[in-house]
């Protein structure tokens, strides 16, 4: 058996090595590859000038079609979501921007069954750890303070969510239900059911779930939990959730559309505030998604098929290495999703941030450690999150080498 | 010599011929014709699979690129606004879109010289009357107490913007300084001089300038004012202004690009809140744009040359007839602008309203009496926009007949 002092040589050589190689590879964030974008070129002249009217009869160039989208992408996306068209909003491109104007019309204006606005008071936003930096991100700048609970493998924490939901401080809840980012975990229609129909203090408690991956399945084996707006609408509560999706990773990250469900009325509501901020939405965009969605062998199913069969390898791959270098070691676990973008890794000692630190130095680059966390505080410094889906599968095999090294460095160390 | 009792039969038979004519026509809102949105359809097919990545080096398909939008994007516009590309953010359709979220953000936040954020206190915001519906129609969503100037021929009443600067609670101003909305009236050097350099209670005092139609000229005579972000930094006011355009006039209506500018410091400062709201503005779109408007004969002012020959037998229509029916009778007065998208008519009796009753009972709609005050109250009950663009010329001949016939009628009763 190894000395310590032995191992330690042993991984300074193998440090030196992987220095010498001159890497050059990130799996920072959670983009698709260009064979991915390759997949929806089609959406680049699916409108054409033959196309200036929509068959709903809406011309498309001039301002008429109301803020709340064109009523065929808010169809189709309905679909997708399992909800009625009067239920959804279709926008431009990111959900992101949809979230964070449904929250800032809820700070300046209070939303449907908001006694006050919620800048008149002080607002707790329940998160999900580890999570989406740019929830977090978004929240601190509106100055809601983030209450953390843990996001297990059947979703939130949900004792500690309905503990919480008794604070009247607390307001609502930001968390992506389905393959979260970054564990890949997805709520069990149980604890939709227990969202749903939990008691909460204050009137106006709103979900806000950021379905980003509702769709983003990597095989056969899919998490497609009960639809959420359903289960609080049977619970009584049908104003309690907005659901949030985009095309980002569908069509194209940079040209797709957000969009968000709720109940007719929530979308009565919010569409009157949103309505003061722009005539609508890009109607020819709408019209590109949904011309080119349409005509895809299969739909929006056969498209995200065809996705992830270039996706599966390179979470393949993660998984694969990690096993065969850290599988016995008790170093780290890390997270096996049926979709979404993201692996998330735990290493077992405090560690998270050196790897990170280590991993940049050999020319890997990952999310920042922390960066799971509000105010990129990861009290463990345990959790980094793995993005796996833009380099080809042999960068991916490379990178999670020299993760999986800097894992036993770090921990040695 | 009639009596007024011919003059009123007389007047009803006519309203019974009209009525009997069973019109269709509407001047309700600024919309371009789809002669106008012709000129842009090589727009559609600009990007293809050929120019994935911008001559820049950006790659339109994925998320990197900056919230302030593709580089290419932002030097075309910093040009036509005689700004530079550091001073400019391109974003998605809509200026108004910008517009409230700057707003939206300095209530939350305040800007980059507030001493704390404008939700904090009373606001109160500088508007020229008769001005712009949807203007109002925001500051009144978001709380602010709107504070009325009128709407000179050679811009705001200065005297009064002067006095009203020095109350601690009036933040800002928002007004269309070039081709106003409805006037047509535009800024005259001295005014944007003595804006720039105003005396205000507040160090955060804010110009929104909405520069809708700043390249929106009828013909070859044009309103072309200084600058209004060079004036404010050459009095030593760098971050005074914020000024907002679109392409929606120049492009399609409903898939143009809003942009904004404003010092680079305060660029840098809005853009920071704006990247918490999304990675970034559609970059496909951007570019679709930059291709077509950079290869289009004469580029931007070849192609509102070619706008404006469409649209000045429309505007000249309403001058003709209204000076016909109406020149000598002394019950009403009109603009005659050189550019934008608005003529404005003002009954010498307070029957606006009335006008606008009739000439919807007699098929013509027209934008309803009062939105161009805040609250839709026009004191006076006298100011009628009236938008010639989209209409044929017949039809708006046809129209304004009706129109003028209206003024008789109500002027009369």
């Amino acid at each position: 058996m190894k000395t310590l002092e032995q191992l330690q040589e042993q991984l300074q050589e193998q440090y030196k090595t992987y220095k010498e190689m001159g890497l050059s590879l990130t799996m920072q964030r959670g983009q698709p590859g260009d064979d991915n974008f390759d997949l929806s070129n089609g959406m680049l002249n699916s409108v054409t000038i033959d196309d200036l009217v929509s068959e709903s009869g809406i011309a498309l160039r001039n301002y008429p079609g109301g803020v709340k989208g064109l009523p065929e992408a808010r169809q189709l996306f309905g679909n997708m979501l399992g909800v009625s068209a009067d239920e959804m909003i279709v926008g431009n491109n990111s959900s992101l921007k949809l979230l964070s104007e449904t929250l800032l019309w809820a700070m300046m204006r209070g939303l449907k069954n908001s006694p006050a606005p919620w800048k008149d008071g002080k607002v707790k936003i329940i998160v999900t750890v580890p999570g989406y930096d740019r929830h977090f991100h978004f929240l601190d700048q509106i100055g809601c303070e983030m209450v953390t609970v843990q996001m297990n493998s059947d979703g939130p924490d949900m004792d500690a969510v309905e503990e919480l939901a008794l604070d009247p401080e607390v307001k609502g809840m930001l968390f992506v239900p389905i393959y979260s980012n970054p564990t890949g975990d997805t709520v069990s229609d149980e604890v939709v059911r227990r969202l749903a129909k939990m008691e909460t203090a204050v009137p106006d408690f709103t979900i806000f779930a950021d379905n980003a991956y509702s769709v983003h399945h990597l095989g056969n084996e899919k998490d497609e939990p009960i639809n959420m707006l359903r289960a609080c609408q049977e619970a009584g509560n049908p104003d309690r959730v907005y659901l949030y999706g985009s095309t980002s990773k569908m069509t194209y990250a940079s040209a797709g559309l957000g969009f968000m469900a709720a109940s007719a009325d929530n979308i009565e509501y919010i569409a009157h505030f949103m309505g003061a901020q722009f005539i609508g939405p890009n109607k020819v965009e709408q019209y590109r998604h949904v011309r080119f969605l349409n005509n895809y062998p299969g739909g929006i199913a056969g498209l995200m098929a065809a996705h992830a069969a270039l996706l599966k390898p390179k979470f393949d791959a993660v998984n694969t290495v990690l096993s065969r270098e850290l599988g016995d070691s008790g170093l780290a676990t890390w997270t096996t999703p049926k979709g979404g973008y993201f692996i998330s890794l735990d290493t077992a000692k405090p560690v998270a941030s050196r790897v990170v630190e280590l991993a940049g130095e050999l020319g890997v680059g990952l999310t920042p450690a922390g960066a799971t966390y509000p105010h990129k505080h990861d009290p463990n410094n345990c959790n980094i999150r793995l993005s796996p889906s833009r380099p080809p599968v042999a960068d991916v095999e490379q990178a999670m080498e020299v993760v999986a090294f800097c894992v036993k460095l770090a921990s040695v160390e």
